[in-house]
This record gives C-alpha cells, structure tokens and sequence, in this order.
C-alpha cells in the first residue's frame, strides 16, 4: 500500500472502463478489484449496468440503448452520474481504488467523467488519478463466444429464447457502435487490451499502482478449466505434530498422493494432456504427485509452507512453552503475525504473486499440490475472501478444492479423498 | 528470482535492444541491467558497438554504417555473431538474463539472432526466451538533444570537432534509416517504448519477469538532476547506542538538519522551487527536514529503517548477549540475515522498490532523508554495486551523497557537514 501512501493518505486512483459490450470489462474490473483487495488496497467496482437494472428494471430491449433515443439516452446519462456519485463518497470514505465500470464509449462522456472527478477531488480535498482501461477486439470469434458463453445468462435476458437474446444483443453494440470513439492520447493515461492480452498499449501511465496494473491486465487470460488445489498427503512431522521441516510421507500420505492421481484422472472436464501439476521445493509435495507422469511436474519455490524461523520442527506444545508470547500474539493476528525469522501470511502473499501471475496467464487445467498457507493465500485470491479471513480458511489434509471458474467469480467444490489422517495430524489446524 | 526457476533452472531471458542511432538503446540496457541485477538475476549486456571498437578499432566514419558498403556489412555482420556467442556463454555458465544491445534494425537481422538463439538453446539444452525491447522517437528533439549531450562524447568520436561529430553521426543515423523496420508482430514478443514512455506497447509478453521489465521500462525517465541521500540527524538512541525505536533528534542533530538545509539552499545545480524532499515516517527523519518548507515532503512508509524486530531498543551489548547466535549468523550473510520478527536486506530491496520506481519517474532534484539500511540499497542500486557488497556501504550520519547521473551511471561525492557526531553513535557502524 506504499504507492497510495504519499500526499498524506489523500491519493486515489479511479481506473474507467471502456469498451462495446461483451469485452470482457465486468471480468476485468472485477478481477483487478479482487487482486488489489487481496494486495491489501481497498477497492470497490461501481457498474453502471446494475445500477440501471436497479433503478430502472433489467430487460431493457437494444432501443434503450439507441443513442438517438433521447428520452433513454437522458436517463441512462443519469444513471451513469449516479454511479459516480457511489464512487466518490467511497473515496471520500477511504476507499483508495475506485473501477467505475460502463462502456464509456464516447471522447465526452469520458471528458465528463474526468471534470466530475476533478470537483470532487477539490470539493472533498483528494488527488484523485484517472486512467482509463479500454478492452478491444479485433479478433471478431472472441466477441461472438463471449455473446454465447456469458451474455444469455445475463439477468437482462431471463427471459428471452437464446437466438432472440443474441439478435437483440447484437443490436445493442450495433447501437454503441454508431457512436464509439476508441481512446486516444487526448482522454489522458490509458491502458488498451487487445484480444485479450495479446497486445497491451500503456499511454501517460504513471504512478507505481497504474504501472501494476497494467503489468497484471497484461497477464489476464480468460481460462475456463478447472484449478485444483490440494495439501501434500499426511507427512512424519504431521504425525509428530512438528511445524516446518521436509519431512516424508507417511503410507496413509502415500496412499492419498495414489488417491489423488486416480481422482484427476477420473475427471471428465479435465483434458489430461494439458494438465499442469506444480509443486513446492519440499519433499511431502513432489512425493504426493508421484504417481503422476514427472515431466509435467513444475518446481517452484514459490510454493513453499510459510517459513516458521526459528520455530522450524517445533511442536505445538514446545511453541506454546518456549514463546508463549509469541503464540498468543499470533492468534491475536495471523494475518500480520511474522514468525521469528519467518514469515507472516502477508509475506506469503507477497511472494505468491508470480504464481497469480502464472495461474491467470495459463491456458489449460492445473493441480497445485502445496501447503496449508500458501493454498489458503491462493483459495482466497480466487475466491474473493477478505484478507482478514484468509488465515482462518479452510483448507483440510487428504482433500481436494476443485475451484471452477464461472462469470465473474468460481465455484468451489471439496473432495475428501481420504484416507483419514492420523489423530495428530489434523491438530495442526491451530497451528500454522 | 522464482520467475527463472521453473524448467529446472533451464529457464533464460534474452532482451534484444532495437533502434536508431541515440535512442537510448545502451542507456535502457543497462538501467535494466542493474535493476535486474540489484533483485538478484545474474544480468548482463553484450554490446555490439562495444565489440566493433574492441576488434577493428573506434572512429569509423558513417561510411562503415552504410548498408551498401559491403565489406563493411560483413565485418559488421560477424562482429554481431561474435557478441552473440559471448551471450550465450553467459548463458550456458548460469547467466540468467542476458541483453544483446544494438541497433538489430531489420526484420531479417531479428530473424537470425532467433535461429542462432533456437539452435543455442538446443545445443545446450536450455529454454531461451526471446523479447525485443524497441526504442522510437516520434519527437525528433529527443533525439537532436541526445546526440548533442551524449554522442559527442562517444569514443568514436574522440578526435571529432563537435560540428562534425554531429554531422558525421547524424549520417550514420541516416544509413541505418535507409533499411530502418520498426519491429512488429512477425518478430514475435516484444515491448515498444516511444518517446522515452511516454506510450509502451508490450506485444505477446509472456513471463512473469518479462512483464516486471515492461513495468520497469514504462516508468524509466532520463533525469540528470541530482540525487541527495542523506541520513537523519543524530537521534537520541544513536547516542545510547540502540538499534530501531522513534527517538528525536539530539542537539548536534538539529544542528545537522540546519546545515543540510543550508547545503542544499547553496547548491547551484539545483532548482530549489522543483526539488522533492523524501523521508520515511519516522521522527527522526522528519527532523532533519524541519528547516526545509514543509509542504514539499513527502513521507515514504517505504523508507522506515530495516525492521530489526524482537531486537527493536536494544544495545550493540544487549544484542550480543541476548542473541549470541542471531548476532553472529547476521555477521555471516547480512544480506539474506532475516531479524527475528523483523527484515533482512534483501526483504528491504523488495518494498524498497516502488521507490526506485518513483526516483526512476521522477523529473527534478530529489533529497532523500532515510536510514542506513535502506540508504545503503538505494545507493547501491544507483551505483550497480554487487547485491554482496550493500549491506557494508559506507553511508555516515552527518554527510551527505550527491548521485549525479553521468552517461549510463552515475557519480558519487560525499560531503561531510557535521557537526561531528557522539562516540557512541559512530559505534552503530558494526551493527545495523
Ligand atoms: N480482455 C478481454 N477481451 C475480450 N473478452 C474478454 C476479456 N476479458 C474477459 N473476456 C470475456 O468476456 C466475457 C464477457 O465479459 P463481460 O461481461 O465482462 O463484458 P462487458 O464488457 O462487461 O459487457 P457489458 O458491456 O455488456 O457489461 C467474459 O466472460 C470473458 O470470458
Ligand atoms: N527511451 C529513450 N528514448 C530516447 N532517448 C533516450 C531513452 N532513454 C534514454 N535516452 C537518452 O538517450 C541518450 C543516448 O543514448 P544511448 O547511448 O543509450 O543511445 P543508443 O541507442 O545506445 O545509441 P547507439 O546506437 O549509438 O549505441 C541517453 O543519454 C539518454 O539521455
Ligand atoms: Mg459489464
Ligand atoms: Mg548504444
């Protein structure tokens, strides 16, 4: 949160969407959202859409989106200024990154947003940022999946038959089409998408945030295949009840590293060719993907349990003796907690990021066999979960989390593949 | 480093710098160099020019440049593959970025450096990426001040009067602009920055650490205003010899804080209306700064002083008899020494980094009031020292470092200003 630390806690970014329907802007928005909430910055989305379907109804046909349609164009005007007016009083509350989601699609519209800001800026006594992120498609065929894919789910078209849906959304960008004007140097600092990520303009960016920002829409894929996630099988220091360390498996930790390649196997939305498999440095994660072919398996370091310093292959009960201290204060704030010559769950956050990184830019289904920390940090970067709650997550032994991706967010589904772990072993949920 | 650890550490980045004559090719190698370096990738450049005046000599006239001359196209055809072949040596004994800088100014040229690279990397059995790092100049004062500040300085140019320098140069300058081809598509992944970033086109970037050197590459200015760091004043725990804390300025300590603000006043290569005053947030940062107006300071949470956790208030002695150990291993590696509960060098480098983002960006002179620790980073970023060598540079209380940018580097002086400073605070010098 450094980059927003300057002007005395008085700097705000606000990043406007632009772009025709269907391109991919509530995804992006929303992604850039969750992965700045998870850096620790209070972001928030503020989607004009949803503010008209809750001001004026959804399942408006394409003709309320006709630019020559005054009446229509007045309000949706309205609307558009409303929404801003949300945005500013969460800036004024200490937001500090505002996404202010619409197509935007004409040089005044965006000139209005831009002079609107800049009074409340001096009304409220901000420095407030504006760049806009523009998604653009060259490539017709990604227009017309995302139509398909998505857009007949749309809450405007409950009930509309799906080739009446289509036809009427096709319409609709025919309507923004008459009008649109791409960005250009004259709306300021932009940053332009195009094809989803195949290519990336980043004009006037400055400021370390908006240059992150760009870095990570420039990893952005769209991947519809399943992420699993699941902890190393039961190893000797679980059974001992010992943090740290590099212990091997168990037989009732080998017998789930068998039962998680039968598992995988066995999925009929997972292309196994594809299948990426990634595991951490430590011995108890590669011995739990032995079952699966070696060469795809990927090493990273990355991945590794969150360091305990100098508690490394202490028990429970030694921790609690030797740093009382320390015990309780990290109950009082996991989150923040760094053990002696260790780390916190921000640290892990921090150092997480480049496996984000390669988690968003990959195309195929993968299966991430980690610790309990790191794949906390990571449930909770997809999931959306605050980072207060991420330490407390729910990630148990001999389990598989299959994370779906759907819309804007995934679904989450726990496979207990068993065996049960020893007494033990399930103990160290205080723990780590 | 995880970024290049995948493939079994087979994993390398190979930059190729494409441009005109004074595009800053060399300048934006090296500075990526060092900022690679400086985060722990083994970087290095190989410079054609560099091999040209090594194997056949400096002072060749435009003529050598021309593409007609085809004797000289052959020299200058075999001086590239030369300097490829040094690269990927590098390469092959554990280099793990390498930049191959010059003018690579036509889509056939690019297309052997890919063979020889592909073929490299089979023979050696490594995985090469290969990303272009293209500099243009829409706005031709860019480049008529660049030839006048910097080329004339140039080796080849050593017996040159400066009129005919620039002559000579700017027809080299119009030899490669006969068979100029901007880089596009064809070549593959690519990063383009125009005007010295003010736009940045990043095209097919794939990789976690290509896309940090597009970050780093959007943000990079040419700046040939002075960097000041200084110290705060002599606070009342240098005095009592402890470590970490928030304590005041002593008397000899203001007394500092005045004579920097007077040094500083009387500096004539500076604008005083557009200098920027950094500190961190701690007291006594912000009271070496008191004579300065105060309006112009920012305060960086960035440049707090190394976290030195459980040993926060503690004396040199009680250190060393609490914590024999710790004491001792921090001796050993005070670049990777984590304190307990608190941060080693290397973790100071990480958060220090939106700063050197910010320094990058900056326009005017800058003072920046830290702590030793991170003084020693930032300075050691600045100068390219080794990341070995930073956590023993020598940065005293009551002087100040005036970095003035000089070509591809930059030059040190430090001025002591006094007053001189208590016994005791001299002694922190074996500690943090
Ligand atoms: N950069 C992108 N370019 C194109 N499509 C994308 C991009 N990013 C995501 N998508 C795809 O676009 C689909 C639909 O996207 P989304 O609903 O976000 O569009 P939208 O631009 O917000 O449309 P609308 O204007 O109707 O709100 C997503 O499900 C996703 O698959
Ligand atoms: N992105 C940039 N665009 C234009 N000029 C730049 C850029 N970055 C740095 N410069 C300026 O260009 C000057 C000359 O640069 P440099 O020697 O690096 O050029 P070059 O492209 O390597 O030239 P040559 O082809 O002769 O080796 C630098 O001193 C710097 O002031
Ligand atoms: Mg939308
Ligand atoms: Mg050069």
């Amino acid at each position: 949160d450094q980059a927003l630390h300057n002007q005395g806690g008085k700097k705000r970014l606000v990043l406007g969407m632009v772009g025709l329907p269907a391109r991919g802007k509530t995804y992006m928005a929303k992604k850039v959202a969750r992965y700045l909430n998870w850096l620790g910055y209070r972001t928030e989305v503020f989607n004009i859409g949803e503010m008209r379907r809750e001001k004026v109804g959804a399942e408006k046909s394409s003709n309320f989106f006709d630019p020559d349609n005054k009446q229509a164009a007045a309000i949706r005007e309205k609307l558009a200024i409303d929404t801003l007016e949300n945005l500013s009083k969460f800036l004024a509350n200490g937001g500090q990154v505002a996404i202010y989601d619409g197509t935007n699609s004409t040089v005044s519209r965006r000139r209005n947003v831009k002079e609107f800001l800049k009074q409340q800026a001096s009304q409220r006594d901000l420095y407030i940022e504006l760049t806009w992120i523009e998604s653009v498609c060259r490539d017709q065929s990604i227009v017309d999946a995302n139509i398909r894919g998505h857009k007949l789910f749309s809450p405007d078209y409950a009930n509309f038959k799906p080739e009446d849906a289509v036809r009427d959304f096709k319409k609709r960008i025919a309507m923004y089409q008459k009008v649109y004007e791409t960005v250009s140097t004259e709306d300021g600092s932009f940053i332009k998408i195009v094809d989803c990520g195949r290519q990336c303009i980043a004009h006037g960016v400055h400021g370390y945030l908006a240059g992150r920002i760009t870095f990570f829409l420039m990893n952005l894929r769209v991947n519809k295949e399943p992420i699993f996630l699941a902890r190393h099988g039961e190893c000797v220091d679980n059974v001992a009840g010992r943090i740290g360390g590099d212990s091997p498996l168990t037989e009732r930790g080998k017998q789930f590293a068998k039962n998680l390649s039968d598992f995988i196997g066995k999925q009929e939305d997972v292309n196994q060719k594809r299948l990426s498999i990634w595991t951490s440095t430590l011995k108890r994660t590669s011995q739990t993907v032995q079952y699966f072919k070696s060469d795809e398996v990927v090493q990273w370091r990355a991945l590794v349990e969150i360091q305990v310093g100098i508690c490394d292959s202490m028990t429970y009960e030694e921790l609690k003796t030797t740093y009382p201290d320390a015990f309780k204060e990290r109950q009082k704030n996991k989150l923040e907690y760094r053990y002696p010559q260790g780390e916190s769950y921000l640290d892990v956050i921090t150092r997480l990021e480049p496996v984000i990184f390669e988690l968003e830019r990959l195309k195929g289904p993968v299966l991430v066999v980690g610790h309990r920390a790191v794949l906390r940090c990571l449930y909770g970067y997809f999931t959306g979960e605050s980072l207060e709650r991420i330490p407390r997550l729910d990630v148990p032994l001999h389990a598989v989390l299959k994370l779906v991706p759907k819309a804007y967010g995934c679904d989450v589904t726990t496979y207990p593949l068993g065996p049960d772990v020893a007494m033990d072993a399930s103990f160290d949920h205080k723990l780590t």
